[in-house]
């Protein structure tokens, strides 16, 4: 017998999984969570039908959405997370000994609670103490917040379902007002191939151009996301990620990593043609 | 009804395109060749049931295998073309008004027949009087050569079937005696993530190595291709493809390009941690 987990990664475009068995299933207020483990990936989850995390590749997530805005500033101290309930993004940030408060705003309760119990290795950080958890609408959470945070990670699905709002206008100012005078803030981008991604990318960066007067992209190589070609965006009201990056610096701290350096981070702002075009037409 | 190609990325993962219909199926003395049509990535063509190129995403490979060397030796001459069939890499190199001679040298003269009657956009450079076409094999055409190449490509199958002498130290050891002083090579170089094809990988990088003391790897993002994480080898004599590049020089020719800019030039040759590891080990 054969299983295999299938994800449309387009119209036209289809990615297969082998299973060995499914873990668990189960439904929340927000969405489906499944569970499966396998061969060759280890574990991973999915919501409402979409791969969130392997243990094969989810390093190379989590390096890029921190690792990249922690170099850039070494001076944030307060940082608010929305989403990543898996935990990944929170397990990174926590090695960061400066960091002085980490408050992470999840929606979905279900999602921490099974992946507590499923990714230990993922979940780690939520036991320190310098971490909050809230479940709550990230949404309103940011919404009352002025000058509190350096750095806020949105981790989210995709703007459909339960990820919608956080792709919105009114979600990226309450962000700029949330943020200090110095404040950076980091989004999962969508991807540039597929259609409906691209459109999804357009859309975020032309939101977040508006906001704030640093809004870049960079991209990564996540092979179980469609197309395997990620992005992230990077908002800032000062920093430049490129020419502010101090190499040296985060070198010192002698933090091992399976993907990010400080080499890459500034690689990974060069973007291909066709996805500079995609951008300036957003 | 759906019609759908599958192709195994590894043990545990499968890649499938929705195909509109099947265009050609014929047998050479090498390998089988297929063609489709779809309706996203319009044609496609597979060698042995795994995918060349696609129409969509053709301009990613065919920009990365060529401009990059392009831009580093803006002296090169005289090229070598070993494999190519498709017609892409030709294609961009006769876009460089100063080489005097493209030798190309295909294996299967059937590849090159079928894709001039399917793909007339990759194959349109087989016009230009510089580009003569050879049906031999690689490997012993280029041991008969002596300092007689600026730069060879290897744009080759995977390190099985008719591709396999295009990965051993003897071809290696040949294409340096074949290239002059300030000589480069450019193969592909597989994929880091799933493990077959990090081991060869990592054979290939060995022995290029041995042969070369200039070899590095660089990296492009190719959806269509296994994990859609790609590699490049840059082999040469003389020229550091990083600290050499004059990306003034180049910018000035006003080539247009769907992917390659001489930003991503030098981007593309940051790589993740995990890759270098998996190169150091090799």
């Amino acid at each position: 017998m054969e299983l295999w987990y299938t994800e449309d990664h387009s119209r036209g475009a289809k990615f297969s999984l082998k299973v060995e068995k499914q873990l668990y299933s189960g439904k929340s207020d927000f969405q489906r969570i499944d569970v499966f483990e396998t061969e060759e990936f280890g574990k991973f989850f999915t919501l409402d039908g979409l791969v969130m995390i392997t243990e094969k590749d989810e390093f190379i997530y989590h390096d890029m959405i921190v690792h990249v805005p922690m170099a850039t500033n070494p001076k944030i101290r307060k940082v608010l997370v929305i989403g990543a309930g898996d935990g990944g993004t929170v397990r990174e940030l926590v090695r960061y000994p400066e960091i002085e408060s980490i408050d992470m705003v999840e929606i979905d309760e279900l999602v921490v609670e099974v992946c507590k119990a499923y990714f230990p290795k993922s979940t780690s950080g939520f036991a320190d103490p310098r971490v909050t958890l809230y479940f709550e609408d990230g949404l309103k959470f940011v919404q009352e917040k002025v000058d509190a945070y350096d750095l806020i990670i949105v981790d989210s699905t995709d703007p459909i379902g339960p990820g919608e709002g956080l792709f919105t206008r009114e979600f990226y100012q309450n962000c700029h007002r949330a943020l200090t005078k110095d404040g950076i803030l980091v989004n999962q981008h969508e991807s540039p191939f597929y259609d409906h991604y691209a459109k999804a990318m357009q859309r975020a960066h032309q939101r977040i151009r508006e906001s704030f007067p640093i809004a870049k992209v960079y991209q990564v190589h996540i092979p179980t996301y469609a197309s395997g070609h990620w992005l992230f965006g990077f908002a800032s009201k000062t920093f430049d990620p490129v020419a502010d990056l101090d190499a040296h610096a985060w070198n010192q701290r002698g933090l091992e990593t399976g993907y990010y350096n400080t080499d890459i981070h500034q690689g990974a702002f060069a973007l291909p043609n066709y996805v500079k075009k995609l951008l300036e037409e957003a």
